[in-house]
């Protein structure tokens, strides 16, 4: 029997109408671990993105556009694919609805948002809490991951736990909030200054702090913790099970305040009095690193830097020569990468896509899909890792043989974009919304554009995509419209992808910096923390303007002269050749 | 005694602690008559902005950085002077709460808006209504004008009465609202497509329109409407008189659509079920011109761009051999726009600074203050007129003589952002916040910005500044996340300003028009309207891109051809010579 027939066989016994997975864990994350891959266990769909929803008839699964033809490959028979965002397919609350009057709906309450709650009480729908279905029906169901945590040392760090408790709850009290609640993981990790592995790509702990006037107390597993016991006393904070901060949460007197995209609605139903933050203090902080952080992110891109020239120089001399796939080079990659010893892992699943996949946006190649690679065309690879000294994501469109001239044109068209935006000064108080004109501008010119956003923040050996920032077109959100501040790691990463033909994005992570003081106020820029040549046979130097040729020139200067002592000769070699000045 | 002293002396009387004065007229309209100005009866001070508040003891006024000056010069002795956002200085709001627990204030709900009312009863002010007050104690108050009002014909304004009101109650029935009260003063000139002059440069008349499923009144003075009685109830509206619009209020039954800032606190106090619209819906309609309007502005650009060359003739030839001041240029300015038949008045009052004064964004000269104006330095002249055809409004820095290096460089990056900013290409869905970004940049990347916005909405044969879309920076605004749309009218018009020294700013009208559409949507951009050369010897050339002198030999070429068959041979030569090649 299918196993999501299982669970339309239970719905008479739980007295509901409907059952909802979700791929999500208790604290909101972009990824999650194999313990809470619910809705692949019972659909078969294993997409980033999805939703299911099982009546004692019926089976549907809601995912976005990146994911119809995987979903449709991948379902189990009798589920119905339902496209998000065509014409005429209802979304899950229209779904819902529609079942019949105040329908009732079972789902894990630790597992779902908020926002998706009270939407589901404004449709009418009751919610019924689950927290054992999936569970009792899950054979084999993985473990949630309890790792050791560690410490980063205040030379890591480059501020104490103390002092970010201090911050904290001087936010707390401008925000007239006893309590605070962290409830996101990297904000947890960034507190704390501790890190772990329960998720693949992001060093983090599943856990929760809650911070009072007088208190910091850390909910977490004894295995994850035993060994820091001592220290973690040490530094006045109380260790309670990951569990008890539901029986805790229900007994808070005051007002907490709260993320509620990262507050599961289980704990948000247990708090009394609670305010949500418009952007939560920690988060705030933890975007704008400390001069240690970017000392040592310095380091990691040094780091980064050697394993994409080596890596570069592998593809230029052997394509062509020997078997290559989007799998291998990959591989490959990820060689060049773990020969540091500081290397910990990815920062996330590396995207390697050459010719026509290199225009998925978020393609992963498989063993059944990966295309071979050859010399010739256009070979996409956005890729990252996490470093004792930080996190690193970067992309890079290779050259590998012959390119169309159109192919040369929307290379040079996305790399002006990539500069401008680098170049870019701007008052205090800019955002990302505006910021994002530059970086579009040049292929607005020609009636393009790309699907996606210019540049997200990203974390210090955490997370790769962190807020509170980001740097969008489109609608104002939260984050486009949050002013950029000294300190902030964004990414900058405009693309083109022509469909069928070829994907074209270059990315690099960059710092804000102060750069002027004058009459008018303090006047922000960037300066970029990758260090990896960008290809430039690629480049039609003639539609560069001259400070654009100029940056790029001063980039490959530093990309050469700081790199070069750590490569052997036949590398650094190669790396000269690719930086200097002759096109 | 000083008049404010009358109206303490009434304060017991009337049982309030306070009394507040304003210049604001019934519809929140940004200039207003002169029976409006009980602030300057009272205060002595004649600013665009400023509050008066009057206790038994005290009397203070606030108003803005651009009037600390002046206040202090005319406010009547015995008034302290409250200079808005200086350190310590209370606002209006804190200084009411301070004078005793739960005040009772007194002023014209008629003259205040919601948001002021609705923040004094945050404060715990008690607001009273005092409609007879001011009116009494002023002697020889000038009575509200009332100017006949008229028609534009369906060749003048492009679309009837009918269809803008069927335009109208579509939006009401989307809004779920089955009456819409038009507050404001632009917005019921354009939707009856009737104009008059009861405000100085704004070709309004003080009247309201409510829109029911079935009917439409119009609540007007009888010598206004008399000669259109009979069109008007041909078209089927019913007339009534100004002031019934309170009692009909207060009979409405249903949920009336509402622009909460131009509907008085009286009036919204009368309606029992109003919802405020996030933007009216005549306002987003009004600025969205439609084709015949277009065709019109255009004739309007070219009678503005005649005026404005023989101005620049005037001064290039007679400059250090006449005398001249900031006075006698601007009447020489009017006096050129005069010569059309088709001019109605201008559309602001003319702000025609030299050399130092070109520094003070908003100066007017006076008799006092006119600065003689000789063969040399910058002279910035801002000014507009209304035409049978259409509204104007544009700037000119224009070389005297000799000007400094550093003042030749500011006049071309203010030129260059100018010229950014109208090359723009952008997306459907492109908002003012992200657009200003381009006319800044190049000031930016030298420290340098001004401090006013880039870009105001501007109407046809209607108010020089309207909505809702604008471009500038800073802090999020409704206007400046307003969409561009096609047909959209808006100045382009950065500046720099060099305090004690000089002022520069570029300004043309913009119509927003489409410009491609691709796979990627539709593109828009800009075609400028005004028709006037920029002053070729303030440019820096070496600081202008390829595509920056081409746009600007492109510009001028047009103006030359556009202009030319309307000179006589001495402008012609002059306007050849001047948008010629040559530099």
């Amino acid at each position: 029997m299918y196993k999501y027939k299982i669970l339309q066989s239970k719905l008479e016994e739980l007295g509901v109408d409907a059952y909802i997975c979700f791929d999500a864990d208790d604290h909101g994350s972009e990824y999650v671990s194999r313990h809470f891959k619910a809705r692949d266990y019972f659909s078969g769909f294993t997409g980033s993105n999805g939703t299911l929803v099982v009546t004692k008839t019926e089976a549907k699964l809601w995912t976005d556009g990146r994911y119809f033809i995987q979903a449709s490959e991948e379902l189990l028979p009798g589920i119905e694919l339902m496209k998000e965002g065509e014409k005429g397919v209802k979304t899950v609350f229209e779904y819902l609805k529609s079942i019949k009057e105040q329908p009732k709906v079972a789902f894990s309450f630790r597992l779902a948002s908020v926002a998706f709650v009270k939407t589901l009480q404004k449709c009418g729908v009751e919610a019924v809490s689950d927290e054992s279905l999936a569970d009792a029906l899950w054979e084999d169901r993985p473990a949630r991951e309890i790792t050791p945590a560690w410490f980063l040392t205040n030379e890591e760090a480059g501020e104490t736990q103390e002092e970010k408790i201090g911050r904290l709850r001087a936010a707390m009290v401008k925000e007239d909030a006893p309590y605070a609640l962290v409830a996101s993981l990297d904000d947890a990790a960034w507190l704390l200054n501790m890190r772990g592995n329960d998720i693949a790509y992001n060093p983090v702990n599943y856990v929760y702090v809650l911070v009072g006037k007088e208190f910091v107390n850390l909910y977490a597993d004894e295995e994850k913790i035993a060994a820091l016991r001592p220290e973690l006393e040490a530094r006045g904070i109380t260790v309670k099970s990951y569990d008890e901060v539901y029986s805790d949460a229900e007994r808070i007197d005051g007002v907490t305040l709260i993320d509620e995209s990262k507050t599961n609605y289980a704990l948000y139903e247990k708090l009394k009095y609670k305010k949500a933050a418009a952007v939560f203090p920690t988060t705030a902080m933890k975007a704008e690193k400390n001069s240690t952080e970017i000392e040592n992110i310095k380091k990691a891109h040094i780091i980064d830097g050697v394993a994409m020239v080596k890596f570069m120089r592998y593809l230029k001399e052997n394509a062509g020569k020997e078997k290559m796939t989007e799998i291998s080079v990959a591989d490959k990659l990820y060689e060049f990468r773990k020969q540091s010893e500081d290397f910990i892992e990815l920062s996330f699943g590396t995207i390697a896509g050459y010719e026509e996949h290199g225009a998925i946006v978020h393609y992963e190649a498989t063993e059944k899909t990966a295309a071979p690679v050859y010399a010739k065309g256009l070979l996409l690879v956005d890729s990252g890792a996490q470093y004792r000294f930080g996190t690193t994501d970067v992309t890079r469109t290779f050259v590998l043989g012959e390119i169309s001239a159109e192919a040369k044109t929307d290379f040079t068209l996305v790399l002006k974009g990539h500069i401008d935006l680098a170049m870019a000064i701007f008052p205090v108080g800019t955002t990302g919304l505006s910021l994002d004109m530059l970086a579009r501008k040049p292929l607005y010119e020609r009636g393009k554009n790309y699907r996606h956003g210019t540049g997200h923040g990203v974390g210090y050996l955490l997370n790769v995509h962190e807020g509170p920032q980001n740097i969008s077109m489109g609608g104002v959100r939260k984050s486009n419209i949050y002013p950029f501040r000294p300190g902030m790691v964004t990414s900058d990463e405009p693309g083109f992808y022509e469909e069928g033909k070829y994907g074209i994005r270059h990315e690099n992570l960059l710092l804000c910096v102060k750069k002027n003081e004058t009459e008018y106020g303090e006047f922000l820029g960037f300066e970029p923390l990758t260090l990896v040549p960008f290809d430039k046979e690629g480049i039609d130097f003639d539609l560069l303007d001259d400070k654009e040729k100029e940056y790029l020139s001063n980039y490959h200067r530093r990309v050469y002269e700081t790199l070069a002592p750590y490569l052997d000769k036949e590398d650094e070699e190669f790396l000269r050749k690719i930086t200097s000045e002759d096109k």
